[in-house]
Order: C-alpha cells, then structure tokens, then sequence
C-alpha cells in the first residue's frame, strides 16, 4: 500500500510464548497498528515471538538489517519473572549491554519502597535498560518502558500488559515519535449489502491503483453468494486534515455510486 | 519453551494490511496457536505482513530457510479481490508457479455456477494453487485452500475470514497433520491472590527448569503491589493423556502449596 507520501515505516514485535500459543489474543497489535497507521506510518510487519533470548534477538537483528525501519516497539517481557527477557534480547540485538539505569532505577525503587516491599533481585532487573536507553515511566505497573534512537531507527520497548502498555504509549512514546509523523491520515466506511466480494473486485481493481492515497478494502460479513454484505473500509492520507477529508468524501461517493450501479445497497455511510 | 519431548515447529503467517493497520483484532493467530500448541507444537512465530508479494514471498522465504519448519500455517489473501495475493506470495517463495487447479476449479465452479453466477476472472482466480497442492474444501465460504508438502515443511493456506479459517481448520487440516503430533498437551490454571509477581517469580525461576515436560506463566490480572492478582498458566506435555494429567495435577498442587508458604491466597483451582 502506497499512500502517495513518503511514510515512515514500523515493525511491531509483541513478544511472549502466552502470545503465540493463543493464551492471549494479540489486542496490543491491533492497539499499536491502528494508532501508527493514523499517525502516517506504513506498519511493514508484526511480528510474534516466545520468550526466548536467542530467538528474539536473531530476529530483530534480521528486520533492522534487512528492512532499516524508522521505529521498532516491543510490547511484553519487561517484568520480574525469569520468563521476563525482552531487554537482554534487545540489548544482545543492539550490541549494546545491559546497564542499571538511574532514571529506571528511581522509578522502580520508589514504587517499591514506598510501600514497604524490599528491592529484590527481581525487582531490581527491572531497572535494567539497554545502555543509552531513555527511561519511560508506567504510571499503572511498575516495570518501565525504554527508548532508544540506533541508527536510523527508535526502538521503543513497552510492557505487555494492555492497560499499562496503552497509556505509556499514548502518554509518553506518541509525543517522542511524532516530529517523523507525515501525515494525516483520516478513515472512512460503508456497508455494502446484495453484492458478492467477487463482483465488487474489478470495480476496486481498476479504481485503486488511479489514487496512491488512497486504501480500500472490502471485509465479507455475511456469506459471499446467498447474502453478501461487505464492509468497505477506506482510509487516505494528505499532509493536511482538510485534503484529508476532502478526498475521504470523494472516494466515498464514488464507491458508493458504482457499487449502486451493480446493484448493491449502500447502508451506514460514514465519510 | 522445551517441553521434553521433540516437538513439531510450526510459524503462523496471519496476512492482511487490515491485520497489521489493527483493523482488526488478530483472533486467527490466537486459535491456531491454540489449536497447535494442544497438539504438541511449539509455534516458533506468529508473522503479519500487508499485501504485497515481495513483502510476503521474501519473509516466507526467510523462514523456510533459517528455520526449516515442520509447518507453515497461512491464514488470508485467498479471495477474489485484487489485494488477495496470497497464493501468489507464496508460489514465488516456493518458486513453483500457480496453475489452475482441478479439484479447486470444481469447487468455486460448483458454488458460483449452481447459484447463477457467472465465473469471471476474479472468480475463477480462486481456482489457481501453487503447483502440486491439494485443495482444501472451504464449506463456509468460497475460496479454497491449499494443502503443500516442500520439502520437510507442510504449508497450509487459509482464508482469513475466522469462521471459515476455524471450520477448515478442525475438519481438513487437523486430520492431515496429526501424524507430527508428538504429546498430548493438557493445561490447567489457578488464581493467586496477595501475592506481587515480582515475589512469586523466584520461586518459578527455580521450580521450572526442573521439569522440562511443564511451561508456567503468571499473567498479572489486578495491581502488581496494592492489589495483586495473578492467574498462573500450567501446561504439560506428556506421551499420554494419563501421564500428562498426572503431571500436572502434581505441578497444581506443588505450586500452590509453594505460594500459600509465601502469604497468598489459591482460587480457582483447576488442575
């Protein structure tokens, strides 16, 4: 998908075997992709990994090498257990070693001292951060996050847990990545009822390609021949909100009337 | 995770620029991780990547060669849209060609033409596999999938629609890769109550390597210091459903008994 700027590209890696072996559904994915993609970025990749050092850092070597992104975030790893290997694996990756950080550091002795627990080894472990790494505090648990620009690219290392991943993110990583922000991104949709993906799919074939900023897709919600009901989902990108919206409302209406002249019934227009 | 027996590697590829923009909840990955890790197999990666061939061609050729999988499960991009570029991806990673294939070429015929309608290009599209795969019936839907052995490594390819990736899923696929699965794999879990994760994680870090057949997790549920909840996650694996019950009867048992000794609370006992 090319949405006729120059966007900056991310990969996503939400780390954990609860992850991969389906003991959690992955809303931190969707979390993370839906708030890059209206921020400009182009998501190349999301990837899921046990907790295993080796294997962690083999391949976030591989995609920063390979793919030189703009920004990496982990989600998961960054607690007390032994399971908890997400920085040594980005630290191995980086070729950087893991060092105590004092602004880490001040954050998880306050949460605990403070309440009367004893700064355990365990505990401890958690102010450990890549060295250069930016602490970033979390204002729900107590393992911090970590930030570091290599190269061309920001990595950023988050918690697994939704409700304290969602907040740092939005609270301290979205304001650190925003100068690479190109632009506004604004999402539209339809319900398309009477017509099979299959007869819409030359009416999308020949439209897309003609709008680079333009991305459109049809998600089958009812059953392709005997009732079909599409979702029609679009989203455009321009470097500003107004040219935005402007071309959402156009690409809309003229979806609409084509997918009409085939017959199909438009409901729920949100544009 | 080494569960002590020689376990079948699998990769998931979940496909879809609707996956990795987050507009939608990736609930494919977790029921294939499920399913998979039930039937004994360690799942070495769950990938998302858009739609795009190269993009999806060269990961896919990238873990077939760093990692020798014994499967690759795909999931979307079977459609007839011009985004459905799945089957393309993957016979370019393959390096086969897709050809129009015959028991494929049955089923959207008998769907599309039985109900009335005419099999256009994009129709007939769904018709064309990587050369040498088996067709999979989709009971739900339209699109087939397909059935591929490539040297040591089974590729499987889904639609992405979840009702009927799951259908297709339980009554084709799984009777076709039973014979790699090696254990029985039973789970059970119980809730722990006053306990920070940070204090029960030395008692997990010296009780789990010892028993390589069991995988523990603490997944925190309420607040790591003024409220903490954890639910503990136990699975083992065993040649027999008997042995593996056993297994994690005592695994339950010992466990419990371990954080009780530490100050906390043991609800929810299913083992």
């Amino acid at each position: 998908m090319v949405l006729g700027l120059s966007r900056p590209r991310a990969w996503i890696f939400t780390l954990g075997t609860e992850v991969v072996n389906g003991l959690v559904v992955n809303t931190n994915a969707a979390f993370l992709g839906r708030r890059l993609a209206l921020m400009g970025f182009t998501i190349s990749g999301v990837v899921s990994l046990p907790d295993d050092v080796d294997a962690i850092s083999s391949f976030l070597s591989y995609v920063l090498e390979k793919y030189e992104p703009d920004l990496v975030v982990t989600t998961g790893g960054l607690g007390p257990t032994y399971d908890d290997i997400t920085l040594e694996a980005v630290a191995k990756a980086l070729g950087k070693p893991l060092v105590l950080n004092e602004e880490a550091y001040a954050m998880v002795r306050e949460k605990y001292v403070a309440r009367g627990y004893e700064l355990t080894p365990e505990r401890l472990k958690m102010a450990y951060l890549p060295e250069g790494a930016k602490a970033l505090p979390n204002p729900v648990g107590t393992a911090p996050g970590a930030f570091l620009v290599v190269d061309r690219t920001r990595v950023v290392c988050l918690p697994g847990v939704p409700r304290e991943m969602e907040e740092m993110w939005v609270k301290y990583v979205e304001p650190l990545i925003a100068e690479l922000a190109p632009a506004r991104v604004v999402e539209g949709s339809f319900t398309l009822v009477g017509v099979p993906e299959s007869s819409l799919a030359p009416i999308l074939r020949n439209y897309v390609p003609m709008y680079p900023r333009v991305y459109v897709k049809s998600h089958p919600k009812g059953l392709e021949l005997d009732a079909p009901v599409l979702e029609i989902y679009i989203a455009v990108s321009a470097p500003t909100q107004e040219e935005a919206l402007k071309l959402l409302r156009e690409t809309c209406e003229e979806l609409a009337l084509k997918a009409t002249n085939i017959g199909g019934r438009v409901r729920d227009l949100r544009c």
